[in-house]
């Protein structure tokens, strides 16, 4: 018996040392803590948007090998961290980051209905609700105009209610913003996420498609950001099991879906006025981010939360001409109608 | 009395003669309008901002001989309209705007509370108030990072309440941001428009030099926007007459509050790292109109808003980098420690 057990504890011991160097830092929740409930599904994610965060990490920094990731881990004194990887300026890059946080704490009844797209009434103990929020979330914007803006997130949260019952749910996406239309890259992008989706039921993409055009929308400008993705929130059914393997596929998409189109054109050549443009593009970025993104304005309005972590989505540079209107029949104006009249990509 | 009368309309022409040269472009409300009812305060401040705006055109194009201000007058379908005045990409001014804005029409009670910045109750007809809003409104970022990017507004509003009643109230405001802090400007800036206030209370200048570093916190990075200014909301009191002098004293003092410093600074030298914190800078200035300033988000949310007159205020180019810190001692660290801790100037 005792070498049994001297057997299994020497195997776990190797696991952790595997999960340590394939993790770009030691997780939130310390991986001991991991294991002894690693049926429990927050741990389960917690190790998925590890997973994600390193694998993303990877795949960038090998198509720009002179720069390198800055890994923070920062503690939140309400409780929880995160681990922020950051890329800046590098050849391929302007900036790419890459971030994981798992918060815990009590939450008001007000911050936890804001929390929720849909507002659910919650019965909190004494006004005050135990919650769990854990999410990988990240920003590439690629240097060259012909590599285009890359937003991903998934994330999972818990709340607990007077009672003990448990709410749940998740919610992510996937998003393209190019500063010029490549259709065939679009076509791949869409593809890959729809095949992703369709393992699971083939009624998701087509709404996730939707919801993403009209999350996105920049009201004041009649524009969505990019050319959309797949976005969802609120997402419990049809069971804890079934939604996690989803978001699963959904992460495991990241990669095949964005890093062929860098490959494919990042050496491409670009001149000052497409550049120019790009500049512009991102200073839409940024109103969106700024004016209507729920997760930016959430992290903005949340005490304690890490403002450069948040902040990161930003671009490295951005622009604001007056009355810019590129010509028409532009290559240009080719992406503006499609910001603006989103396309079916994928029937 | 025939020859009177003819002299009378000789002098009158001559006069509207004189004021189409003086402004950038013919009023909103038409000369002939505004001289019919020139007694009524609302044609006495539509007269003030046309005049505001093109001393403020003036001065600013004498020192950037190069380039000059594209003017754009624009109708709002719902009443009213205004007149955009823009120089981009000069030799001194990397974007200068003055914009003039005379809008009407009806408003719902919930829209006229919060265009109170203290929310007073409104009695409407049939729950509509009409309104009438007007406004010069200018922010000018200079390309020298010794030259600080200044912004001022001043704004009249009327609404017309059920019983005919009319409430009404002024706004504005002068403040400065400095890319690097200069001690000699920032006591010519805040002495000249606290000489501007004292003409009128000596209780002004102190209680709106406060009320602007309390407006123009950003709160999420815990510093001001700049080194202040004045800013006032909501003023009514002692009379109309007393509070548009008060404004026109303010209006006047923007011309001498800003331009010796442009003048002082726009030939200093500067390395390209001075260029990148202003950069750094411009950044916060985005952070700040797109989430905090009242009434670029007024703007935003209001249907038929020229967007174009409104984003005006942000700058030509911005920069985000992740964590950046200045070193200790520096003078990067020397303007962020005042714009974390304001600080009295003029005593």
């Amino acid at each position: 018996w005792r070498r049994q057990a001297a057997l299994a504890a020497a195997r776990e011991d190797e696991e952790e040392k595997q999960l340590r160097q394939r993790f770009m830092a030691p997780p939130v929740s310390g991986l001991r803590e991991l294991r002894r409930r690693r049926r429990e599904l927050r741990s389960r994610m917690e190790l998925l948007i590890m997973e994600t965060q390193a694998e993303g990490c990877r795949a960038l920094a090998a198509l720009d090998p002179g720069a390198s990731f800055s890994v923070d881990s920062w503690e939140r004194k309400e409780g929880g961290g995160g681990i922020s990887c950051v890329l800046q300026d590098g050849e391929v890059f302007e900036k790419a980051g890459v971030n994981v946080s798992v918060v815990s704490g009590l939450l008001s009844e007000e911050a936890a209905r804001q929390m929720r797209s849909r507002g659910k009434s919650l019965e909190a103990k004494d006004g005050k609700l135990p919650f769990c929020a854990m999410g990988v979330s990240s920003v590439i914007h690629p240097k060259n105009p012909h590599v285009p803006t890359m937003h991903f997130n998934y994330r999972y949260f818990e709340i607990e209610e007077a009672d003990g019952t448990k709410q749940w749910w998740f919610g992510g996406g996937t998003d393209l913003t190019p500063t010029y239309l490549n259709e065939e890259d679009a076509v791949h992008f869409h593809k890959t996420l729809k095949e992703a989706c369709d393992k699971h039921d083939l009624k998701l993409y087509p709404k996730y498609k939707k919801w993403c055009d009209d999350y996105f929308y920049i009201k004041h400008r009649g524009e969505r950001r990019g050319i959309g993705g797949i976005f969802f929130d609120d997402m419990d059914s049809p069971s804890k099991e079934e939604v996690f393997q989803f978001v699963k596929s959904c992460a495991k998409a990241v990669v095949p879906c964005y890093i062929p189109i860098v490959k494919k054109h990042c050496h491409d050549s670009f001149t000052p006025e497409e550049k120019l443009w790009q500049q512009l593009r991102r200073g839409r970025y940024v109103e969106f981010n700024l004016v209507y993104d729920r997760g930016t304005k959430f992290g903005l309005l949340t005490p304690g939360s890490r403002i450069e972590s948040i902040l990161m989505s930003l671009p490295l540079t951005a622009r604001w001409e007056y009355m810019h209107t590129p010509p028409e029949s532009s290559k240009e104006a080719e992406i503006l109608e499609v910001l603006r009249n989103p396309k079916d990509w994928v029937h």
